[in-house]
């Protein structure tokens, strides 16, 4: 019996090992028919694709949408989707689209994209990790044979940094004015949509019709420094902020800095001070997520030796609640009427067309991610986007769900831009459980 | 006895009305040798200088030294001078100088001066005042065959708006890397010198040495609204203040404006909008008449959606004791300590060469010009210069005076300066009073 005791107890005791190992992040929880991204896949790529625009100082990239290097690198994201096994086309809106059929063609496709185009001088992971995690899914899919019950698409969008293109297209929201925009490619978005493939006459064949897509999920680095600070692994995106910008106008009398008595000012920027502050406040004295910004200002005539007649500033409040981010214009600009009359000036704000209105993921689809990190044994916390996104644009046309990595500093559009290899595998892999989730049926659970 | 008492009377009272009269501002004291400034003939010549320069719309003038405008409008001046009996040099710094001689060849010369270049699309009055007033001066004497124990001199000084070049030669204090200035005329300087008939490579001989000159006096317009508001005809002026000019950099962090939480920030923009409030507190919360003004602003990056980084903005206080000046700075820099640890910024002030130290006038000469107002049954008040003059520079050989006049508005350096004739031509008489008095040994007593 002794024997039998010590042989149960070493059972137990290994059978605990194993059990503490599984949980551990190192050892995913194999279930079965889920695969684990390879992780030196993955940076493999990201470095290679680093390669098209990589500025020779600074160690960042330049691969603005429609540039030399967006079309090269374009052609390499095209080469690794075919190596996935996936059907490659381009939209008319020039969307690289990677495809894999399902089984049953009567189901909706399920999407993963983002985008591989830069700002100026920016980094290699805002928008690459969410093409590169799309794809990595679809290779393991195609190493292990595994086939889902829905189509699966990979989509590279089409200048993001510059407007959205792209996605605004699939969604049928592409107004022809920006067609004519030129970006510092030198190239004007028409001509860009054609150096892709793309047809920028039949922009509109582009749209994809609601109840095409099963789901849209997008993998992307946080660009805020919440996830690393709070020391969580996955973030779960409630939403997408809408912004809302406006330019205010404070107009004083300009006169000369030394002849006029303080008390006799009418000094513009004075004024033009108190409203940025009051700006600020308006955000920072409310409970919530809510932020505004002034971030241009200019000052006339802008000489040292005399007092502002006319300051110009820009407004830009951001939430994931357009009645919020009224309610916080709405304090800015009582405090506004305030300081015109106190300091003598006049203070005009024009509203400028919002740049996007707030875009709520899939609660469904937040529960899907929540789960799979869990099942990851990742942390994870909700939270929302500051920055845009394709999935702002596809919320109009499917469900959307979004999936955050860690930022180190919370740097983003700059050659600093640094997710960990090992967050950016957490991400693939909470990517690569919901897509399996979703397929599995859970969405309609 | 009755009809000799009533003649008495009647002699009394014609007296006392002929006293009444003369105490009147319509018919100043016809003190015996005190010519009466000709208005009309004033307002003729300053008509006649706004044409050279005059700005086809808006009605102002754009004479700015070296200029062909101030070239032609300076010949202008000469023909205007030897019509008024003065002899007519150009010294090495440009300076048109129009000479009377003395009885008393031992005693120094007394001179009044000021310019006739403007700012671009500046006015008709700045400087132009003083110069057609000094030279109404000697006309009066030469059409009135008055002579004076000192010399008399009109000087319409060189390039004043752009940094009182020809002020500064005559004290001796032009620094050699002025010459390569170059201004909106195009030319340089060195080449405006020649081109108005001076000699760049001896711009030392344009020095005047102290006690060559017994008096220095500038009529001006106020540049301020002061005289006007207080309806008083002349300004004493006490002094010329001081100028000290630093440059502030604000730099925080600049980042994502949206998804950079308002408690993570390290906004330049923001801490700048309260250093633009505590430099104009520092000025306003001490008695006294120091003024203190942020003319100039940029932030970077200068986007909307970007929290900027940096702000450079320019500080500048004034006051006619330089001891003050340094206390309101000391003011500024302390709470500028309290904005960076508060808004977690680093605040750095560069000391720029100050502009000008507080120049003082005579009080001899201020009581002369007093007195000169009262005989003349003009009101009059102290005040300080808040603007530079070219007596600023001529106070370190001379003992100055200077005149004001009131500006409509307290306008200036714009096409909408103005002031009124009658007050122009108090201004001249007062002038030509003080001269006088000067000359009858005044300053002596």
């Amino acid at each position: 019996m002794k024997t039998n005791l010590h042989g149960a107890v070493m059972l137990l005791t290994v059978f605990g090992c194993v059990l503490l190992l599984v949980s551990e992040r190192v050892f995913p929880v194999a279930q079965p028919h889920v695969p684990v991204a390879d992780s030196g896949r993955v940076q493999e790529h990201l470095v290679a694709l680093a390669h098209f625009g990589a500025d020779r100082e600074g160690g960042g990239v330049s691969r603005v949408a429609f540039s030399d290097a967006d079309v090269a690198g374009r052609a390499y994201v095209k080469r690794l989707m075919q190596a996935a096994g996936l059907e490659v086309r381009i939209d008319a809106a020039g969307n690289l689209i990677g495809h894999r059929a399902g089984t049953d063609q009567k189901l909706p496709t399920i999407v993963m994209g983002s985008h591989t185009d830069s700002v100026p001088h920016g980094g290699n992971y805002d928008g690459d990790v969410g093409v590169m995690g799309g794809i990595e899914v679809a290779q393991q899919l195609h190493d292990r044979h595994l086939t889902l019950r829905h189509a699966l698409e990979v989509v590279d969008f089409t200048d993001e940094e510059g407007g959205l293109v792209g996605s605004r297209a699939m969604a049928g929201e592409l107004s022809p004015a920006t067609l004519d925009l030129v970006n510092t490619s030198g190239r004007s978005v028409r001509d860009g949509i054609r150096a892709l493939g793309g047809d920028p006459d039949a922009v509109g064949t582009a749209r994809r019709d609601p109840g095409e897509l099963a789901a849209y999920l997008e993998l992307h680095i946080e660009q805020g420094g919440t996830l690393e600070r709070t020391h969580t692994d996955i973030g779960i995106v409630a939403g997408i902020v809408g912004i809302h910008w406006w330019e205010a106008t404070i107009t004083g009398v300009a006169n000369h800095a030394g002849t006029t008595p303080m008390d006799q000012r009418h000094d513009a920027l004075v004024a033009a001070s108190e409203l940025v502050l009051a700006v600020n406040a308006a955000a920072t004295d409310l409970p919530g997520r809510q932020v505004a910004t002034v971030g241009r200002i200019s000052a006339e005539p802008g000489a040292p030796n005399v007092i502002p007649g006319r300051v110009v500033l820009s407004v830009e409040v951001r939430d994931l609640d357009a009645a919020r981010i009224e309610a916080v214009f709405e304090r800015i600009r009582t405090r506004a009427a305030e300081i015109a009359r106190i300091r003598s000036v006049s203070i005009e704000f024009r509203d400028l067309e919002a740049t996007a209105v707030p875009a709520l993921t899939d609660p469904r689809i937040q529960r899907i991610i929540g789960g799979a990190a869990h099942e990851l044994g990742l942390t994870s916390m909700a939270m929302p986007s500051g920055a845009g996104h394709d999935a702002q644009d596809i919320a109009r046309i499917a469900p959307i769900g979004m999936i955050f990595v860690p930022s180190v500093g919370g740097i983003s559009h700059s050659p600093h831009e640094y997710t960990a290899p090992a967050d950016i595998t957490n991400g693939v892999n909470v990517l690569m459980h919901s897509v399996l989730a979703i397929d599995a049926g859970k969405l309609d659970r």
